[in-house]
């Protein structure tokens, strides 16, 4: 659950913050009690990929919580410096050690509880051959019927997974999803 | 330009943060030299709509810094507590005051190096009526021969009309464009 109001301090000055509402806005915002500085709080964005490789797709073990032990897809937080596009390459590298052919984004999803957008791209692999990073017990191919439902780390894992063996059940182009997580 | 190294006090606490890179991690962190906390910086999202009217779409000239007296469509940060679409959805309610029906997600632009995500949504308007808010000189509804091109505030503003119009003209399915501005 995101905290609304992290900030105790200003982050430009050290001085105690204030939640007001400034003069020209319409919520609470914290505001140095020294420089009256204002410092704004938005959700963040998560981005990963779904790698497939023939049949199978790649999840990831996570050695790292939340969800320790739990499968997910090589997913984590956008970077600055960098595109979307970019930060889940990056994340499928880091994560899985996988060699991947990024395609279109496949899933976008509101998860507003915890103040996050979720953005996976579909990936073609290249190769079976993976080398998980330390954040990573475990990465290996799944086949459809293998899928460990009970055990995947997060909600909109489940959903882009879910999405993506519909498409390719009813051979249905694999056009962009969009939702919101509770 | 983002500031990737904003923090110089831990909101946390108030005391002076060094950049260091966390043993686990591979990029410098602002970091408390007290509380030891971590502070992380991410790319934010702005979201908006491309309102329609018939042939015609919704502008809205800019009452605030950055961009005073320029077009834009309505756009602005996305906030904690609300998905992208209900983002969208209350920024052209206060920025132009229109009625509309939100479509689906038209346009993903990464602006990397002011570390934002765009996100435009196509809109139906359902009145020509608007009530600009206090951040609007004035809305109204432009022709395509008629938009300012030279007067719009945002790069992200012009290529999400340039691919309207272009989609419209070729009579292509209006689907989503992602694109990166340098
Ligand atoms: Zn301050
Ligand atoms: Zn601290």
């Amino acid at each position: 659950m995101w905290n609304p109001r992290r900030f105790k301090h200003c982050p430009s000055c050290g001085a105690p913050v204030e939640y007001l509402v400034p003069a020209d806005d319409n919520r609470e915002r914290a505001t140095c009690t020294v420089c009256a500085s204002i410092h704004y709080e938005n959700p963040i964005n998560v981005v990963g990929t779904l790698p497939v490789y023939g049949e199978q797709v790649l999840l990831c073990r996570r050695a790292i919580e939340p969800r320790h032990g739990f499968w997910t897809l090589p997913a984590g937080f956008l970077e600055l410096g960098e595109t979307a596009a970019e930060g889940a390459l990056r994340e499928t590298d880091e994560e899985a050690g996988a060699q991947i052919e990024l395609q279109p984004l496949y899933c976008l999803m509101n998860v507003v509880k915890v103040g996050q957008i979720h953005l996976y791209y579909r990936a073609r692999l290249l190769s079976d051959q993976f080398n998980p990073g330390p954040e990573t017990l475990e990465a290996r191919l799944f086949s459809e019927h293998e899928i460990p439902w009970d055990e995947l780390a997060f909600r909109t894992v489940r959903e882009t997974l879910k999405h993506f063996f519909e498409d390719r059940r009813l051979g249905r182009p694999f056009e962009l999803h969009c939702g919101d997580l509770s």
